[in-house]
């Protein structure tokens, strides 16, 4: 069976001693390098395909150094700590550069943890919205970027602006998503979806401004059996900023699956111009 | 002239190729290790103090992989990438074991960067509040841990509950914050700020269950001169929870200057057991 194109991007190969080799992948790929969402889940993946991995992840940090160059890369995921119940980890990947060398390209951390039942509350019920089934999908096919078309996006409010006026007013999305084809979700995909808003300074401003996310993190709240348990239907994905200050906006966020569980929570720190 | 103490808990002394000496703080101790604050403020400075250092920061990520025991610690900050406006950090405090081996207790990562003039905007505007001099100081001395007289602490609305009974509603707090003595924040005293509010999980359970915060990320969206134009005037800061599920709730906070500038915002995840 064909792998989900998904799967195939993120895949990787053992090399020994912490280390895996993955390559770039064409369908997810951005305007210069690939998606963030893809090169953060194939860090996260490294964590997940380690033979020392302890429990599920809590918390992915992934910071992007360098937009990688289509072709290998190399993934190296460390147990810096290994606890009772939870696991700390460094993440890197690099590519060789031109003069031989491997450079850096992302680095990240991540937290694993053995999920236990405790008593659990959600505050960030999901917002009363129309359901997925009616609300058309955007066609995102204009924008020439083949990671567009590996997403499924029907959006609430907060459309990317259909009108560059420099006229925006807030800085709010929701959107119906999921992955095209559609897939159940896992750590990985969450983590790549934490990343599938577009810029929110271009929402802010009703202005394209060149812009590439610095830093970004997720908290993962579903356990591996929520996340299967959420099948195939869209996430409700919402995302907003804070601040937008001398060249960097946040990005705050929260993903839901279709029966209003929150599934994870997303921070991200974005570089912009003018 | 003594000091701060806030200056000498996170004080590094050079020890070559990347690497300084720190030591762990009497004044800022919590119940089983330091105020969690303090560490990331520790991991900040090993950056802002490497001779490499490439602007200010803007991200920073701190996982607690471990309690420091008190004493000596060995911080190492290497710069992973330098770009020509931003450079990617990797930071690791260790501590010598029983054993004589070096382990791992914290890891972090920071971005830096040039700031530079551009567009700016906030979605995030301060709660009408009333003012810092019109609400009185928290008395925490009965809790008998050092770190809390280190901070002047003005809760607004979500304060410590008065009586344990199980019957907690939600997870929003407001308070008033300085440094006390009082001291003009830097980026490394807003990481510790970023720390200072009680365990979500408290709040909204009003039941005192074990915790211990596992990982932190801190955006700062304040220039050094907006640091220093803060003066010493009180913050204020707001926390709250999106999801409390296995084992794990999230923190969500703001910090403003009173002058209503936001001047950082953060996220973590906690542990809590029961």
């Amino acid at each position: 069976m064909t792998p989900h194109p998904f799967d195939a991007a993120i895949q990787l190969t053992p090399a020994g001693d912490h280390r895996f080799t993955g390559h770039t992948s064409p369908a997810y790929w951005n305007m210069v390098g690939p998606f963030g969402g893809i090169t953060a889940a194939s860090a996260l993946n490294a964590v997940l395909q380690h033979p020392a991995l302890l429990g599920e992840p809590i918390a992915l940090t992934v910071n992007f150094a360098a937009a990688l160059v289509p072709g290998a890369f190399e993934a190296t995921a460390t147990p810096a700590r290994t606890n009772r119940s939870t696991q700390h980890w460094t993440v890197t990947l690099t590519q060789t550069g031109d003069d031989g060398q491997a450079q850096v390209v992302t680095t990240a951390t991540v937290v694993t943890a053995a999920r236990r039942d405790t008593w659990c509350a959600s505050d960030e019920p999901m917002p009363a919205v129309a359901p997925a089934d009616d609300v058309p999908r955007v066609d995102r096919s204009a924008a020439g970027v083949a990671w567009l078309a590996r997403y499924d996006m029907r959006p609430l409010t907060g459309d990317m602006p259909s009108r560059w006026d420099g006229q925006g007013e807030h800085s709010l999305s929701q959107l119906w998503l999921r992955d095209d084809p559609p897939r159940v979700p896992c750590a990985a995909s969450l983590a790549a979806l934490a990343d599938v808003f577009f810029p929110r300074v271009w929402l802010r401003r009703a202005r394209r401004v060149p812009v590439g996310t610095v830093s970004m993190t997720v908290y993962f709240h579903a356990s591996r059996q929520q996340l299967a348990d959420s099948g195939t239907a869209h996430l409700l994905g919402q995302a907003r900023a804070q601040a937008f200050r001398h060249g960097f906006f946040d990005q705050t966020g929260q993903l839901w699956n279709a029966q209003g569980l929150l599934l994870a929570t997303t921070h991200q720190i974005v570089y912009y111009r003018e």
